[in-house]
């Protein structure tokens, strides 16, 4: 007997059939290092029902509190993954890349880069999630458009991508039960918030798609999940960790989250800025990102020699109109209008609309995202609870950003909403939301670092 | 909204039923102090089950690594105390006192030193438990005689008490069950060892047997729960403060358990030497500590001026017979046979002996007493899983102890079962457990240190 190890525990290696499991929670509470196998152990007897949920959430919040290194992130990633289908596009040619954002407010960065990076020739299986919080899901903008349809079996999720080199999909039950499960259990057990088991849950879903790479936005400001960018930094290296680890290329971007992407926060609202963007008429914080993430897409598919041509290529596939005809046939292909994409004034409209005003000129100076992403879901736009259904019409349309110059009385930004009883919260939200200063605020990096296997550095094209 | 809190916990709070339990677990996550409200909260909704186990576990870890200060500590004792009845003994004369042992091998002082304290005028109301692991339970002791019977409801309880002075009960259901419960739950998800979590799991307790005093004994080395005096006295001092805060006034000693006490383990095995230590020839260092917390419950009860003359009171009491009276009249009232205690040569023997013997010439050095206690649980005398059932008749007696002088080929201890399948792996045990040397080893302290509200100092009388 180890004299070291308390008496106790000993008692409890004689003693319960329980052992294996107590055991490996014990080693990470005492912060030491688990091995692949006593991590797959874990995760696979959990999701065999064999360990209990209060004994994985005893485990999850040692690991939050003791952290879990790269080995054992991936590890934990692995046992996700095949937890469920890895879906297997061998008979697609050419490298599959997708991206994945961490989330933040009017990012509708997907929908535009998706068929442009498709319109080059590089095949993109697209796995998104729907919007829970502040910040809106991609599924629930593609299903403001009418008819569009992101449920599908396999057979016919590799059937739209062999046709189109795109598809754009929600995760099936196959994909990572595992997560899906550990995430409701971090969900209502304060260990949310814990990098490496973000990072697994991230990881997990995106490397069972069938990808060969994958471009990561990770967002840091008050819009996003991470507040600051020494945050989301330690998260873009989880991640391109795990990627790396996996032999899948992985390039991750830190973009600013302080305030809304574009200026349009909804599910239908964001599609019509999505179209604009796709007819060469995008907002320029919009443009610069999507043409970065696109560009590096384009350069990891093998079709531009570096980032820089890959953003060439990108900004072309706009102007020559390719990207908006495969957006078109994929609208198509999974049951959307297209009238309403190439007519998308005739959409309706959400039966109230309420303006929030400046009561003072100057600039304004600061926007908390968070604080506009959660007024947009009270307006309709979101979900409170997994089970609510999105207004498609609702939301917020901006009439100023950051740095603006504006005048007493001039109006920062429209409400948009079919709930009347929503509107005073809202605007109470908003109001507080946006500061006005007497000084200009001086421009912040859109794109502030690079993280690939190379590590992290300052972002310059 | 706090601009420090992340994105993500303002969301939860936003949209969780669970809101308020969430909440508190990232609470003592972060390393926050709970207010004595919401570890009530949390305790209260556990024991309604309002809070799952999964809740539960995950605020347990944060509290195991992150600790519990001295008024989380008595909140939670309160909460676990709440959770069940608490018994009234206002109906008695005399301070209530009762002693705690964190258990040892060997360790039979209770059943000495209760009659002792009972018969000098100070009631002591004792609720006792069962044997699990390497140490043995009062209350497998005690129903080795013939019998004896340790269920009773309260008003038997209330009854036995106030006719002798002293009651020698187990738990009922009706004693703190969220601590029974929480117990379970720790056992399961590695947070047994913690010393807040110990000690407010044992204060529970205690305090719902209507005591007015507590007298405490730690055990530190190779037997105890405490590998060492510096956690032992950590113990002692989490002990002692929760007693303090119920204003119950409360002493620890910390004792030394780097050997069995006495020179008998199991359950008959410990009765009988017992009997012999309440007609006055029991074992020194069994004496030494009965005499000790036997003085000081005296003095804390008011029948003594200090422990010193508590101490000579304990003495007398064995001395004039008093004491074994005591006993004849407890085991009678709870429906023991006295015959067996006034003859204990006719009880029956194991079938089994064998005997280990030392290989060489020397004193005995060491003794773990962990591996003694696991050899006789394996012989039959303690219970590996819960529902085990004990061996009356099963036990080691040992015939050196530290310090003596042994010759090649003489017996170190016999061991006494009914499982001769038991008794290779038992002797392998043994024989590792003993440690023969060359030279005399020094004398340990039998009680190194006192602790009592004006907290801890080095013990002397």
């Amino acid at each position: 007997m180890n004299e070291k190890k308390s008496c106790f525990s000993a008692i409890l290696e004689h003693m319960s059939s329980t052992y294996n499991i107590v055991s490996l929670i014990r080693k990470k509470r005492d912060g030491k290092t688990l091995t692949r196998e006593e991590i797959k152990h874990l995760i696979d007897a959990y999701t065999t029902d064999e360990v209990p949920d209060y004994q994985l959430s005893a485990f999850l919040m040692a690991a939050f509190l003791n952290g879990l290194n790269d080995e054992e992130s991936a590890a934990l990633t692995e046992s996700m993954l095949h937890s469920g289908d890895i879906v297997d596009l061998s008979h697609i040619t050419g490298k599959k890349v997708d991206k994945h954002s961490t989330g933040g407010v009017g990012d509708k960065l997907s929908l535009i880069l998706a068929p442009i990076v498709a319109s080059a020739g590089v095949p993109v299986p697209m796995i998104s999630g729907r919007g829970l919080g502040h910040t809106g899901g991609t599924l629930d903008k593609l299903e403001s458009i009418t008819g569009f349809n992101v449920d599908m079996d396999l057979a016919r999720y590799k059937e739209i991508i062999g046709k189109h080199n795109l598809v754009l999909a929600g995760q099936t039950k196959e994909i990572a039960p595992a997560d899906k499960r550990l995430y409701a259990l971090r969900d209502v057990t304060a260990t949310v918030e814990s990098i490496p088991l973000i990072a697994g849950s991230i990881m997990s879903k995106k490397l069972a798609e069938g990808i060969d790479a994958l471009v990561l936005d990770v967002k840091a400001g008050s819009g996003a999940f991470m507040k600051n960018v020494k945050d989301a930094i330690q998260l873009g290296e989880a991640l391109v960790g795990i990627g790396t680890n996996f032999d899948k290329e992985t390039i991750a971007y830190i973009t600013n989250m302080n305030q809304p992407l574009g200026y349009k926060i909804g599910n239908w609202l964001e599609i019509e800025e999505c179209i604009d963007a796709m007819q060469g008429n995008g907002p320029e914080d919009v443009m610069e990102i999507t043409h970065l993430l696109a560009g590096t897409m384009i350069y990891l598919g093998g079709k531009a020699t570096d980032v820089k041509e890959g953003i060439q290529i990108s900004k072309q596939q706009i102007e020559n109109g390719e990207a908006f005809n495969k957006w078109l046939n994929i609208v198509a292909e999974q049951g959307g209008d297209t009238d309403i994409i190439t007519n998308p004034e005739t959409y309706p409209k959400a039966e109230y609309e309420f303006e929030i005003k400046s009561n003072k000129e100057g600039y304004i100076s600061a926007m908390n995202s968070f604080e506009i992403g959660m007024a947009s879901v009270e307006l309709g736009a979101g979900r409170r609870m997994k089970e609510d259904t999105v207004d498609p019409t609702a939301g917020i349309v901006l009439e100023k950003k950051i740095g603006d110059k504006i005048d007493k009385g001039e109006t920062i930004l429209s409400g948009y909403t079919n709930k009347p009883s929503a509107i005073e919260a809202a605007s109470n939200t908003l109001v507080n939301a946006v500061t006005v200063d007497e000084t200009k605020p001086e421009k912040e990096l859109l794109v502030s670092k690079v993280i690939d296997r190379r590590g992290c550095r300052a972002f310059e094209l």
